[in-house]
């Protein structure tokens, strides 16, 4: 059975969607306050600070737990659709896999749709990745991490990467990610009636601003089209409460008929990136501790 | 001449106005979201960690600078007319106050109205120091400050430590405070001009949710009406450009007058809590560099 404390996930999420369904015309700039809000079921790790930095053109912040290593580092690519979210929603979360991880995190803030639609993100994903090389730091010393529509940019990115010959991270860790521009995933109907926030739509909406005029089966932009042939281990996990669970389990599929050492966890009764609750609820401090395990060795520490 | 950098708190200001402005129904979950933006002018601190904690019944941020004196305290009361803000929007602008004074800060977030009316702010922020108190933290090692509304109550909860007969803290740091429940000062109208956000109607709609039945001349819901005798030494800024520019004026002469070591800055063209430009501008990081140096030996450091 679910925590008792994961319910506050599940509860600040039944208000969005409330606040959501009162004001259908809800403006921009106050659904991207509203999730602003993602930040509070995360409680303040503790001795983690921050600094925020321009990475190569890219705001961004770096999340510093005591005695990591400096040069060991996690891209983290916010969620929110492509449309809201920031490093400010995520520092806590991230600071948490840091200190799990024993490494920094790297929150990004790559550009937004609508006003810069899909290869925008891509590429700032991207150029924070080069802009790490280029400070001197391995690339097996770097994994990419992320959640919701982060979930699908870091793999996206790592897509870029290969396609494009760079030397690979070490390791990809998508959290719920989303994958699907065409909202094809058969548990968006088998979950709607468990996940209180994600429905299809608002994934519909979020997706038409991400790709503008684009398609949505460009593989960049929906990793379920792209041929992961060569990604690095993967280690997805979402929650089994998510209308999103398909997008991890078809890309999962996909990856390893093609060979990619993937691990899936889909954890029970959980909400769509419950790694929020991290600090609160012992669904996402164990799920955040395993993925700081795996990730440790394939970063060459301890 | 003010900084260009110090445009990115105006700015924000006159979004919020703007928006206000095209929404004058807005519900105050909205309004709360809004005012949650406050913290974006503000560069994370460096070297600072953060710990959330049960002070006393009232939820609380740890600011911990690397370095700093663990039992040396800033409790910081933060802005919002009794009605927005939180410890979230607070916790980076009193890292930089805390790292300048070589203290931990502790942001609290007291009960707000509409819901919880005068007294309850005061009740929480009393409750608080006293927590401090029975876990051992000198009353001489403790200073009080906030911002706006909170610049009242870091100096109401003084008052009433004083009424109550409390050994009482080293110092009192009201910034930008709010003390003027009746909205009668001259610079309401003489600043109006100049001030992007804070006007008058927007301070006695604040105003009546704070007070709730009780009376605009009640001492500790509007300290322009106490006695200050007795309050330890006070460091006041304030920005040259606020509308409440007066409510420090006159707080100060009224709190000389009654024999109260008073230090009152008034930094030119400044807006309203322009210390939230802390890491972002030079009359924020400058006026912050001045508050810590005063505090540092009034808590009995070097």
């Amino acid at each position: 059975m679910a925590s008792t404390q994961s319910a506050y996930l599940k509860d600040l999420y039944a208000s969005w969607a409330s606040r959501m369904a009162a004001q259908p015309e809800m403006d921009l700039d106050t659904l991207r306050d509203l999730f602003e809000e993602w930040h509070l079921p995360t409680v303040e790790p503790t001795g983690v600070s921050y600094e925020e930095v321009d990475a190569g053109g890219v705001p961004a912040m770096w999340c510093i737990p005591e005695g990591s290593a400096a040069d060991r580092v996690l891209i983290w690519c916010h969620g929110g659709g492509y449309v809201v979210g920031s490093r400010h929603t995520h520092r806590k979360v991230a600071g948490h896999l840091a200190r799990a991880a024993g490494a920094r995190a790297l929150v990004i803030d790559y550009r937004l749709a609508p006003e810069h639609p899909h290869p925008a993100p891509n590429e700032d994903a991207v150029a924070v990745y080069r802009w790490l090389r280029s400070r001197g730091v391995e690339a097996g010393h770097i994994a990419t991490t992320g959640d919701s529509a982060g979930g699908g940019l870091c793999t996206s990115m790592v897509l870029k990467l290969r396609d494009d010959g760079d030397e690979l991270p070490a390791a990809v860790m998508p959290l719920s990610p989303w994958y699907d521009m065409e909202a094809k995933g058969a548990t968006l109907d088998s979950r709607a009636g468990t996940d209180v926030l994600v429905q299809r739509e608002i994934l519909l909406g979020m997706a038409g601003m991400f790709l503008g005029t684009g398609s949505a089966t460009d593989a960049l932009a929906n990793p379920l089209y792209a041929d992961p042939t060569g990604l690095p281990p993967m280690f997805v996990q979402v929650g089994d409460h998510e209308t999103l669970l398909d997008d991890s389990n078809r890309f999962v599929d996909k990856a390893r008929a093609a060979g990619v050492d993937v691990t899936l966890e889909v954890v029970p009764e959980m909400q769509h990136v419950f790694h929020f609750l991290a600090g609160r609820a012992p669904e996402a401090d164990e799920a955040i501790a395993r993925l700081g395990a795996w990730v440790r060795p394939k970063l060459g520490l301890s």
